[in-house]
């Protein structure tokens, strides 16, 4: 069944519009009677079409619940900057996996040049494959995917786990992811950093474990930078769902 | 530094053949002097290039290590044959993230059509996807991609731990996916079967618990296909690694 991501007034005056009504008159041509999926304050309504207007489409509720799709705490992953199109895999796959949000970053290693006059529009497209892919996951969270900033101007402060995938591991105070991932309590603030193609540079490493981050291991394997934030969050769900 | 798998017999005689060499010495334009990983029988050889030939190349030995890059028990990848080019992609993560063997498997509601007269050809070519993502990845074993099969044609009596993503859950013998993998066992041979983009049918259900599967969740979310394998993967690598 088609589901919509709505406003409260909608749900309030039974009506569908901009947008919403777009795609379900024009591009999917809907008919009476037919029955949607409305979303809205984590709540999922399934709705009757009654009437179908020139700007707006008028529904009866059916029926209404609430899945809980979240996790009780928030995973921020800092993504360095991909080549090609990997950054809208990892969108796509992260929301599936229940991420928050997503910080594109520009690291020393960063290949990719961003065009100043186009990070707006890419951007705004990032955020709508995020609104998609969280549509058919159905996630009651549409996850932020933040504007692409440098490494250092990141503010790291309201985060309180902080966890960085390093393969160059020496000092004896590293943990393990799973212990890292046990550490987790409801209400946490998470964000797991991955490096790109060509990994942290050891500046960029001692920097991170300034502000805090927890360098781990991704398992014995060498993962791309678009399989590291999928494991990483594939194993937070797996143990703490 | 460019990696490369190599017959035993290659490391005895000290001479890079065949497909190697063209790949080194034709594609890569190689030099005497440059330095290149080998791969035989789970020893990674560091070795110098000491001459150029017609249709080999000679080296000597620099070094020579061992990597442990394998789980210590073996999991098969039971994937329903996705639509589009879903099947490329989950082969180079599964591969990433320790994949024992990948069977595409035709099931109910498996959309795909797939051509008799080309199988083979597709076949050949998803195992050479297999064995670049080894490489890159750093593994010692190639995952095998088995033949195109239909779901009831396949022999279950090998494995020990099967799970299979259900999302229709009822049961109260119904285990968490921690719980399971918790349950794997060194040399333990687990399969995990992941549905088609349309679920499996309750018919295939009621069929995979009769082989002795047992049906989990993946979490609060629905996953596509082609991520609910790597999910499992990536969980198995973080709990057991």
């Amino acid at each position: 069944m088609p589901r919509y991501f709505v406003d409260e007034s909608n749900i309030k005056n039974l009506i569908i519009d901009g947008d919403n009504y777009h795609h379900l008159a024009v591009v999917n041509r809907c008919k009476i009677g037919e029955e949607v999926e409305l979303f809205s304050n984590d709540i999922t309504y399934k709705v009757e079409i009654t009437n179908i207007n020139k700007d707006t489409i008028n529904f009866k509720i059916i029926d209404q619940f609430y899945y809980d799709t979240e996790f009780n705490f928030k995973v921020t992953l800092l993504q360095s900057y991909p080549k090609g199109d990997k950054l809208e895999e990892i969108i796509k796959h992260s929301t599936e996996l229940g991420v928050y949000e997503i910080i594109p970053t520009i690291t020393e290693r960063t290949i990719v040049k961003i065009d100043e006059s186009k990070k707006q529009n890419k951007i705004t497209r990032l955020n709508l494959i995020a609104k998609e892919a969280a549509k058919q996951s159905r996630r009651n969270y549409i996850p932020k995917i933040n504007d692409i900033v440098k490494l250092k101007d990141i503010d790291f402060s309201k985060y309180n786990v902080l966890i960085f995938a390093y393969e160059k591991l020496s000092t004896n105070s590293d943990k393990t992811l799973l212990e890292l991932i046990n550490s987790i309590k409801e209400n946490d603030n998470v964000i797991i950093a991955i490096g790109p193609e060509g990994g942290w540079s050891e500046e960029e490493a001692k920097y991170l474990i300034s502000k805090g981050f927890i360098p781990t291991s991704l398992g014995k394997r060498i993962l791309r930078t678009e399989t590291a934030g999928l494991y990483t969050l594939s194993a937070i769900g797996a143990i703490k769902e």
